[in-house]
């Protein structure tokens, strides 16, 4: 079959690769949909060091199931099913309170002979507690919203959900990716009623109000954090959902969130230390997030999907075929696509 | 009257200043039945530069109402009173989301010519909404209880309550100071029923046991942090109560916190930075606390002290007079005395 690897730092290709097939009782065999490209893909296509294996690419995928091992229920050839971005057993300890990230029998897609993604097929481990079926059909138009309930709108989620977002609490959310949209999506279903929005891509904050933003604020920095202070009377919002990653936006995080309120944070950290000493101490300021357990949310989002009263689908500006994954993944670099849809 | 006042490191003197009285509408005049020695207290006694006229001490007291200004009701004179350690009006918006740490019109005992609570009486601004009315008399067996109504116990409640603290998680409690035996104390109130507590003076963790601590751990460092994980099958506590302040308690209390799990301090931060990047991110690990917002708590906390419920004073095992407080800060610097009251 066919199957996207990265050879290092900005060389993505699309090769024949083994074909997917069951090995372990629990496991199934899905037929590719629809995949994604997703922002953490290309951190490593900008600073992966050159392998001569090459990394199996993709974890966001929906699709059509083809057969299941023996120890597999609820689950059959024929299924439209989709796949969070991390497997796990749905049934151990860390599963049951909500954190299948951390699950005892979990992992990552593309690792340790997982398929990736971004290919024909996979062969998902743990299935049954992995897969969420879903009561579509194969051509069906709401594939590209279902397909944001592998990653990115549980991402934005799991980030409004940690920060307590409530109707009565005021937003900030910083960044304009997708992430960033999802946030602001996931923040306005919450009932939240004030939503700042921190990014300066027009097209894309466009997008953000559509979404529920109420508030634009395209500076950056300094000038930033001034910005959303004087919205708020000077006292920063009651939550912030950091939506990035790097320092400078969990800097900008401190510097807008108001006493007694939390910070949580969905962007890939690119820093080991966080400014939290003397001063978020006498605010008593919280820091939450993390990475997103997914599948903990999917069958919350997922009447409101199928319902149409959110539509996530809609981050998508681009939609390639598997050959041309290669070039989604520039599009994205180069900022010409938010969000690229993948149809094998 | 006299009071105590700090010229620089090591350097606490009782000496005679103004009389406390009213200034504004809004004060009362409290005549001090009990103060005391807090940890912090010892902060500028150790590093405090030379100063020439010398720091009011003091931010924990109870005593009796002598006087109220004319905007006050709800206290008059005879009330027995006690003070949280940060003055506040309970009005603000600030204060009706309980953080009376941030009250817009409040502040802090010492400071801009309000008095120290380790003194013959204190001028309390915002008195209506600062003071907490007792229903026991001048000679209560309950004063040491009471006593920690201003600031340690609540400030172990806090902790404990930041943390989420309920029966299902499970706790560790890294300091075996006031506060930290407050924290213990706090979380088996609220249901907790593992309880390690992090500590290496047998005196205090054997008082932590009674208030509740189901295991002690005396080891410090890498050591203390293998033995926790050895206690909870490797995997850490849903919860870590950092109740000290220095940066190794910090990055034990990231080492000791179960994935999922939230850091709760309430230590005032030696560190400008934590420990957050992706480790901390992959595993969702929350950090929240800060300065307790005590009179947010002792409405709450009160009935049970009245009750014989908790005995937090039992943590006080020395009581020195006014003139005798120099002496305190000493056998607390010297850990002779875990928690020092003192008798005016």
């Amino acid at each position: 079959m066919r199957a996207t690897l990265m050879y290092g730092a900005g060389d993505v290709r699309v090769q024949t690769v083994p074909d997917a097939t069951l090995r372990e009782p629990t496991d199934a065999l899905v037929r590719v949909l629809r995949a994604c490209i997703c922002g953490s893909d290309l951190w490593p296509s900008r600073s992966m060091p050159v392998s001569e294996k090459g990394a199996r690419m993709g974890h966001e995928f929906l699709g059509v199931v083809e057969d299941v091992g023996s120890e597999v229920s609820g689950l059959k050839a024929g299924d439209v099913v989709v796949a969070p971005f991390v497997w796990a057993d749905n049934t151990c300890d860390f599963c049951v309170e909500g954190l299948q990230t951390s699950c005892r029998h979990g992992g990552f897609w593309g690792r340790n002979g997982v398929d990736g993604g971004q290919g024909e097929a996979v062969r998902v481990p743990q299935a049954q507690g992995t897969l969420v079926k879903l009561p579509v059909s194969e051509d069906s138009a709401l594939l590209p919203s279902l397909m944001t309930l592998s990653d990115v709108f549980p991402t934005g989620h799991h980030c409004a959900v940690k920060a307590g977002v409530n109707p009565r609490t005021t937003v900030t959310v910083i960044g304009d990716g997708a992430v960033g949209l999802s946030a602001v999506l996931a923040s306005k279903r919450l009932g939240a009623e004030r939503i700042i929005l921190m990014g300066r891509h027009q097209g894309r904050t466009d997008l953000g109000r559509e979404f529920g933003a109420t508030d634009v604020v395209a500076e950056r920095g300094e000038e930033g954090v001034e910005k959303v202070r004087e919205l708020t009377g000077g006292d920063g919002t009651h939550t912030v959902l950091e939506c990035v990653g790097p320092r400078e936006a969990i800097d900008t995080a401190f510097a807008v969130v108001r006493d007694g309120g939390v910070i949580s944070r969905v962007g890939a950290p690119q820093y080991d230390e966080v400014p939290m000493g003397s001063g978020p101490f006498m605010r008593n300021v919280t820091l939450t997030g993390g990475v997103a357990p997914a599948r903990a949310y999917i069958v919350e989002l997922l009447p409101d999907v199928l319902d149409g009263k959110v539509d996530p689908g809609r981050m998508f500006d681009r939609t390639v075929s598997l050959d041309e994954v290669p070039d989604g993944y520039r599009a994205m670099a180069d900022r010409d696509a938010l969000k690229v849809l993948v149809r094998p």
